[in-house]
């Protein structure tokens, strides 16, 4: 293919083996990733960690450029770090109608470049993203309140992880078919019967992705990324309180489909004021034809059921639960647990809520232990985990928003607190609102209504059941109705471990077994671990699999005689 | 595996090659069929043509008796033959709640048996039903009005190709992903972070199929087997004029399930009486988590509505359309085409509809030809098709409701009628209702509300436009608002057929090109071609492509601790 004009790069050649390791990936699901989770300067140069920093600084209290986009105006700032400060940051306004005419314009073009140049492109926006973790890391810090390790990792790398691995199922699920074939069906009388076909993968339509608060990036780059490569432009809406991690993103990625001669209205960002709503105008719009959205059920349910011009992909809340029926490493359970329960104030959709325990107690390696002991122990084990306010704030983050706060002080009311939250100084930003988690104790019988919703944010309960069978009962029938995108077991006995796994393939959700060391029930690693199930209400999709990607394209055929043997189709 | 009890066929060892070479054959998309599509007595032995018909015969007039199935009570006869007599055969009741529950408790150990074991099974169903091809033949001639050789064709091999499609599809999406996998993460002290990991398709619930009048199987057996192979249990719920071709495919799915060691309620016939309407209820009972239809844009658009809590597949209707800018083989373009309108009586849902020709006339190699001429002509190269009374009749089939007459009677109204119906006695069944195609000739700017409906049946427009670009542009318009199911194109220009390509992209429609010989525009094969786009309002599905199936289940995972890393993974 050679055409006039300037020299393109051939983002595709340059990535190509990485692709095809990516894909090979996914069907391994072995640990597998491309992109260094560390933020140390000798994977990413001795100059990077305060080259990020600075060019996240550099960008506070301007407006955030963004060349070529669409829409006038500027949308005023709004976003507030957790902590403690205002980010003055003002965006490109846009307005849903400018928006989708824009990536209209832009789809052309990109919809009639192929697959490969597609997954190319994209394996571009992500390299460039991986050089700009450390920016990325400290806008994720300081829009979402996630500790910077934290931010750096689940909002950078992870987050490319979880790109790419969408990239690779989006590009080898557009060659699952050739571009061409020759059919030719023996006659009884004379030559063949001969048609040459075409099969061309063309993008639904306009892509909006609805971002959230918490995981702007990580939630949002599978969305993204498939629909990209699958061929359609994406309206980037950010969360009002989470738009930089996405801004940012949006800039490089307009910037690597310019050098690449696409229009970069490709993707567009559409951020919205403090007082403004977009979402719903933006996913109701009769042109846009794929919604990915991740945040409240309120809205997710909302959307399912007025987006109907469009495929819905969302993510949304569930009642994460933990099965404890015995352990032969107790110390392990408590620790691994207080972890999870800790990590960025238990802020995350895969935190566990609801942890079951037979309330007369259960067999450890130190002994029986009530439902009652394990939840003073659960306490005691997450007051060492954060008695150093220092590791205390590298592990909470901070508060991300009202809503939290709301509801730990709610949580303080239905059961029988065990563990009271504690306000903790951050050492290094003394405005950062930080708080240690809540763990109540409740009974199965008696506390349904509290522990059947979702209680987003630093609360969990330890929920005294007649038996593991009781308990197992309640996991399945609470998941089937309410979901969970995460779900674990601790049990010595490989009965009840089968139990339970029958019991989550019932409940429609992936399930933990017996974690008591360096892995934690709310992580899921690219290209091993499915997020969300699809299976329960929590979630219609999962990021990522093939139902995310087969939806957002369909497979166009054209055919016609073939010229050689056209005069044997005579009849 | 060994278990007690009876010996169990093994059905995927069996088909284990055919499945394979299935699998490959959607990825070749060249010309592949393992079902013998001729009724020819060297294939299907001499004996199956008069045992198929005697089969079909001694089902008339008495309960269609179906072992074990759910419900009580029988619903009456109401099948007539559109040849000329009544079927008088009554069905098992079961009412839909009944037919729910039952699916739902046969649903656990098909749930549980593997992908391998269904997509066996499945197999077995298939090469069952290739047997039954002869009586299955007489059931769809004398339910859909198709004529024998099609109902044979169409109604046998075709439609178990594309049941064997959808195997094929099924079964290789759910091994996309290992069984099980261990994770292994190197850490920087001490040994790796190691998890194994189990990965389990499992079918998303009880699926409803909601066949169609004119082809219960052809349309059928996709849904029917997409579902079942992704471990979903199927209620049959046939169109009530249909019900005996779907009747006898449950009967033979029963049987294969009861060998198999499987309750044979994992497929359930739901037949409804000539008064009842069951589909609605069906579709929208809370524990239906899948519906595959075929029929009426208005049914299919209340079910896309309202049957929110399943995944819904649908083929509906829309304005096939053909462009004709030019040709060099002017006979073979008419013949083409006239048989194409003539086949079934125009009863298919991709026979053409609205045909855009410049009304000032195209080229041949005949020399020019204005709009008016080639009506007239086309209404010729029809009369010469139909000539022949018994060709007629084995080319148009009966007419099969009343609804088609209607519409027949209601197209003489609007344009100007080139060439009348005309009634013709079947030389065999002379209560059959036989009609010859209507073709009128409308103008594309005074009649666009006449061609942007569609006229299910033997009706067909000439529509006069100003131009090739002018008929292009109503193309893409229309199929892009109102849908289609097939496009075709004749020209002999490069130019014009690039952007009728274009314009079929960007309309979502498959386009046939310059079709003169022995292939037509209504037909689509398996396993080469696509049925439908989902890129346009006519559909919302393909069968088969991944998308068809991948919504059908999904894969729930489990990890644990690797055991012989265990200790490591201790912090």
């Amino acid at each position: 293919m050679s055409h006039p004009g300037p020299r393109r790069p051939d983002f595709f050649l340059h990535h190509d083996e990485l692709l095809g390791r990516a894909v090979a990936a996914t069907a391994d699901r072995g640990h597998w990733s491309p992109y260094v989770e560390t933020p140390s300067p000798s994977a990413y140069g001795t100059e990077a960690p305060a080259r990020g920093e600075a060019a996240f600084k550099a960008l506070l209290g301007k407006l955030f450029e963004l060349e070529g986009h669409p829409g006038s105006g500027t949308v005023p700032a709004g976003e507030i770090s957790p902590y403690g400060f205002e980010l003055g940051i003002s965006y490109p306004r846009v307005t849903p109608g400018q928006a989708v005419a824009a990536a209209e314009a832009a789809a052309t073009g990109w919809r009639a470049a192929s697959p490969d140049t597609r997954a190319g492109v994209a394996a571009e926006i992500l390299s460039r993203l991986n050089e700009a973790s450390f920016e990325i890391a400290h806008a994720v810090q300081h829009t979402t309140g996630q500790p910077f390790l934290m931010a750096f990792q689940a909002g950078g790398p992870h987050a490319q992880d979880r790109g790419l691995e969408a990239v690779a199922y989006a590009w080898s699920e557009q060659r699952r078919h050739p571009a061409a074939a020759r059919w030719s069906k023996p006659q009884r009388k004379g030559g063949p019967l001969a048609l040459d076909k075409t099969f061309t993968p063309v993008g639904r339509g306009v892509a909006v992705l609805i971002a959230c608060n918490t995981f702007p990036t990580w939630n949002g780059y599978p969305g993204l990324f498939a629909s990209l490569v699958t061929g359609n432009p994406v309206i980037v809406k950010p969360h009002r309180r989470a738009v930089l991690p996405l801004a940012i993103t949006v800039r490089i990625a307009r910037a690597v489909l310019a050098e690449a001669g696409f229009d970069p209205d490709v993707v567009i960002l559409a951020a919205e004021g403090p007082q403004e709503r977009t979402a719903p105008a933006l996913a109701t719009h009769p042109s846009v034809r794929i919604v990915d959205f991740t945040g409240s059920t309120e809205f997710g349910d909302w959307l399912e059921a007025n987006a109907r011009q469009a495929l819905v992909f969302t993510e949304k809340a569930g009642l994460n639960t933990v099965v404890v029926d015995s352990t032969d490493d107790y110390a392990g359970l408590l620790g691994n647990l207080a972890f999870s329960l800790s990590l960025y104030s238990g802020q995350m959709c895969t935190t566990p809520q609801n942890i079951l325990v037979p309330r007369d107690g259960f067999a450890t390696d130190q002994g029986p232990c009530t439902a009652d002991e394990f939840a003073a122990d659960l306490a005691g084990a997450i007051d060492r985990l954060l008695g150093d306010p220092a590791r205390a704030a590298g592990t909470l983050g901070a508060i991300v928003g009202e809503g939290v706060l709301r509801r730990l002080e709610e949580a303080a009311g239905p059961g029988r607190t065990v563990r009271e939250p504690r306000a903790v100084e951050h050492p290094e930003h003394p405005g950062a609102i930080v708080r240690t988690p809540l763990v109540a104790r409740l009974e199965a019988d008696r506390d349904e209504k509290t522990y059947t919703r979702e209680w987003f944010g630093p609360v969990s309960f330890v929920i005294g059941t007649d038996s593991t069978e009781h308990s197992l009962r309640i996991f399945r029938e609470t998941v089937r109705t309410y979901g969970a995108l995460t779900a674990a077991v601790h049990s010595t006995s490989e009965a009840v471990l089968d139990a339970t796994e029958a019991a989550a393939l019932q409940a429609g959700v992936h399930l933990s077994e017996n974690l008591t060391g360096g892995v934690f029930v709310n992580q899921s690693a690219a290209f091993s671990d499915f997020h969300g199930s699809a299976a329960n209400p929590a979630a219609t999709a999962t990021l990522s699999d093939p139902a995310f990607v087969t939806g957002r394209f369909v497979t166009l055929q054209s055919r016609r005689p073939a010229p050689a043997e056209r005069s044997s189709t005579d009849v």
